[in-house]
């Protein structure tokens, strides 16, 4: 009758580690969240409210936390210059890790963790691209993979955040690693995932406009940016970010086929409400990214317990993360130097158009 | 090479009027609008600006219109009072005619001109019903036809006008013949389309509110109300009419049928327009009922003058326009009463459920 | 740093049954199911191996359940039968009762679990009607509540399901207490929350047809039925219930108010993929009612738990299941009977009607 | 009385052609339909069936049409390598234009037009971009103009044509100038219209795929693109046009401003019907782009009728057609080169890019 559950530690909590926190400890019926650290004490003061009283052991220290009797796996939400350094401890440690996305900012880094991962190949690792568990894009993964759209051609998504007029994203703008890194990485790993995980990237090129926020072009960022990312294979790619969505989290994708087309999120909506009022028929649309995929993170942290667990495979490859990273890197470089960037069928720079 | 056109006249300039006239003039190429009559002075003056410059000769008293040389249609579009009258002097003066509904408010008079219509088989007398003529109705009933959603069992319809705090639905209501008679006739009439021209009604009940005009209680009206009719042969149709909707016109239709179901305007719009902001996404719709059926009336003057030249079958019956009335005024009487009202399947009132 | 976690038993495991276990047992952070009861061997395999390895002691005997060391609380999930005679035994033995929708298909046995539950006032004892736990239904109340559409005044909502083709719900309609009590319990229940909890009902009428399966009638039932439901203080509900819905589960519901409206699921949707293929845009419904309000009976649970545990008020009161029963009964009468159905204003049946 | 009329010619009556001449015929009351020229004998068989009864006099030869007695104005409808040349004989015969787009596919022929326009002011000279006088686009215009979406920043457009396997496309390549410049012109002058008629491009880029149809590459054309055109004053445009969609005419248009969206035609829709069947809720689409403009086509036909007869000002400037050109062969010339290509602020190219 033993029942055996996940033991993991979640480092981090700030907005998201709180969430992850909060989705081991109590969405997650096969996990048991033991321990949490943080050097913030701010954090440290809400998990004494809401982690402790439910056994959780609090750290302040990462490293102290990693020797935490019985552990077995750590979620890495912290801020994401650590995010590798971390990952590569918890491995070293022999822990499973499921790393909030990116791994890094930096290519290189990024592939350290993948280096480091793949001398434990019984460990699983996992990037966590949220959007993955989300049920519509498995749902359209899946009628895809069966044929019902005919051969995947053309993907268009985008990731549009609620105008935050507080100044925000500009101080964010320093360590995010700009607006193809943090917004498009999603789009980009959904194009690699849709498209093929070892698609190759045959060139990329963007445009971008600080439309509200000049302050951004001091981190070399913009607020809205359009992007196009050729593969290797003749698909095609093109993506739009932007930080000044008035409405909400518009995050909406399409995938075309050469026998049909699958949309996610075209209409956004928070929930099955509509408004009629004397300036016609209106409904609401979640505000952030998480009213949009709440239930996302809540699977992700399901079936990463399920596959420590029980030894399965991991819904994605570790590499396609550095992958991503890869990509969402070319296109910032290609915002800011206004120049088309070319690869070859190796994954390395070209100087010239490869036709 | 001498292409005939139909010769027609307008009866009335009011609001609905001065549309058919126009779309006698202007949109309906194998028509020709050669007259038109208004015993009302301001809408003369409309006339003597919008249709005398085009040819259109102009008459205070309808009478003499009829003699117009070489007539050979007429549009009623006065008020509902001398609608029977009019298409009666027509119908004797062999004239086509296109009558707006209702042909009255009161079944014997409605009849009166099916009576007289009976007479002269050579002539198109119809009653506009302009729902018929709308596309996206149409192509709901073809859907049907064709077996797409089985046997049609079940009928929802919605006649809901824009509120009006002018107070002039209580003006109105003292010769419309109550909500009912004026609002859900169009619904009546779909049922009538959608189950059958020959459907015969089983039994109506109703219920109604006065929820912002509480004064149409003097002329026996309601500014919200629903009501059931039963068929012989195993349908219901449910309906909905209402004088206060906030957004503007709401007029939606189901058809359930036992392998399907269809909907008409489920999802009112203006126009392909969705407007994204602060408070969410929005859409406009149609204020009034020209706005959602402008086309239809088009449709309907070009048809009903194709019927006239070609001498082709009208595309309704004009004993459905009794029908209706009927239906109305029954449920209109239900709607008063508080009581279900019975009908044999000779079409005679019953004292008695009949099941 | 004791976190007390509600000790809950589930009564009955069938199809609801599992789904509210497995729902305490691994979404309902604050509760702890200790006990599950069946009769029903093959429900015990399935316990054997879904809930006992988790810690749920299993009984043959609801009675033995129920004096379970340190059980606090009772879901009943059995068939409706027993509904009454089980909320009441628990209530007997002081345990919290949470008890699946209706509390009997009897007027006269719904008020008894409400006259047992007044004597024990420290205890919550609560009929489940999901849909007052699911988001959005909450939100249009929240709106609602906050004066968006004015004064409420019309209602209208229908349950669908899914057409089954294999003649469970003939075999169902022995015991379900026909359609209106079984399907449109939720929509009346929806209407008494956005009406008032205190609503008094002035009268029922209703029709219904079997389209698709005959043989209802037997059991006094029908396939597919519309109803009104007068209430005293001038509002007025209209149902609609049918069990051949072809695309799925079909539950939607409007509020029309004197400034606005409100729709919830007007546009049902599974999730948020569509699909472009040469017939036209696509998108798939819930087959049934659990893929529409899975999350609402979470919420539910979770919300009863805290209930109990903090002494908090119910969100609803016991009083409106036997109101819902009551009108719910009536329309199926009704629907028997082909006769309008008048109340007085204290709730008794009256001959004639009441204007 | 008298009643003056636009008295026009229509040249070419291929599809297009033979919808100008019905429009100019039936669907446009101040003007008059005298003339029609086509050099094809099927055409000429159409139009004395179609156009000669209805007093239209039929010429073989373009060059003869233009002597007609009377004649006022001509729309150009004919094969486009042939619009400007007809286009420059009309203004040389003082006679008013309508062209159908584009007035080339090449620059310089179509700087041509307006280089002859230009002598001749008191003519009404336009290339016919239908979507300008789609109600859908003014509508959101006239929103963005009064400030609705603050200012527009980032335009997304496609054009994207049913799948035609019969091979069209491919022998139509050959003489289209491209897909960018068949298809996304219209997206083009869009974004000129909606970023402001002098807008000046500062660099466009493009990548495109054969998915379907190998054989357009003889004709240095692409079955599907994407592109960007990024514009001095800090907007970006970018576009997806297509020549596979599986369901029909899938054309969308979204305008992002600093404080909203504007989307047109983002859930395309043949009519307002909805089907519910056993896979799900469906809708069909406009099978082609005439299904979704035609309103479009008739009112831009009564306007420029209007702007004749009254000596109005056009609703666009000639010169913004060959801008429109001008954007797309840049496009078309990247999707082959894969090269971005550069514009300095005075329209000429540059070799680097321009920060």
């Amino acid at each position: 009758m033993a029942v055996q559950k996940l033991k993991i530690a979640c480092a981090g909590l700030g907005r998201m580690g709180k969430r992850h926190a909060l989705h081991f400890l109590e969405r997650t019926p096969r996990a048991e969240l033991v321990a949490a650290s943080t050097p913030d004490d701010n954090e440290i003061q809400w998990a004494k409210q809401h982690l402790e009283p439910f056994g959780v052991r609090l750290y302040k220290d990462y490293d102290e936390m990693l020797k935490h009797e019985g552990l077995q796996a750590v979620v890495i939400a912290s801020v994401t210059t650590v995010h590798a350094e971390q990952a590569i401890k918890a491995i070293d440690a022999n822990l499973h890790v499921l790393c909030e996305k990116p791994l890094s900012t930096s290519v290189e880094v990024s592939q350290s963790v993948v280096d480091a991962a793949r001398k434990k190949p019984h460990l699983k690792v996992m990037c966590g691209f949220s959007r993955r568990f989300d049920n519509s894009y498995r749902d359209a993964f899946d009628k895809m993979e069966s044929g019902l759209i005919g051969r995947p051609s053309i993907f268009r998504s985008q990731t549009c955040d609620k105008l935050d007029p507080s100044g925000f994203f500009v101080a964010y703008a320093e360590f995010s690693g700009g607006i193809f890194v943090d917004c498009s990485i999603h789009d980009i790993d959904l194009a690699l995932w849709f498209f093929g995980q070892d698609s190759q990237v045959k060139s990329v090129v963007s445009s971008g406009i600080t439309a509200l926020q000049p302050e951004l072009r001091k981190h070399n960022d913009r607020d809205n940016a359009v992007g196009i990312v050729e593969f290797y294979g003749g698909q095609v790619a093109y993506l739009f970010c932007s930080r000044m969505m008035a409405a909400g989290q518009d995050d909406a994708t399409e995938i075309i086929g050469t026998e049909g087309k699958l949309t996610v999120n075209a209409q956004p909506m928070a929930n099955l409400v509509n408004i009629y009022e004397s300036t016609g028929i209106r409904r609401e649309i979640p505000p952030h990214y998480y009213g949009r995929f709440e239930q996302a993170f809540v699977n992700e942290a399901n079936e990463f317990t399920a596959c420590c667990l029980d030894d399965l495979k991991l819904p994605m490859k570790l590499t396609g993360a550095v992958q991503a990273v890869k990509i969402g890197c070319a296109l910032q470089e290609s915002l800011i130097s206004g120049k088309k960037i070319y690869f070859d069928e190796m994954g390395n720079r070209s100087e010239k158009a490869l036709l």
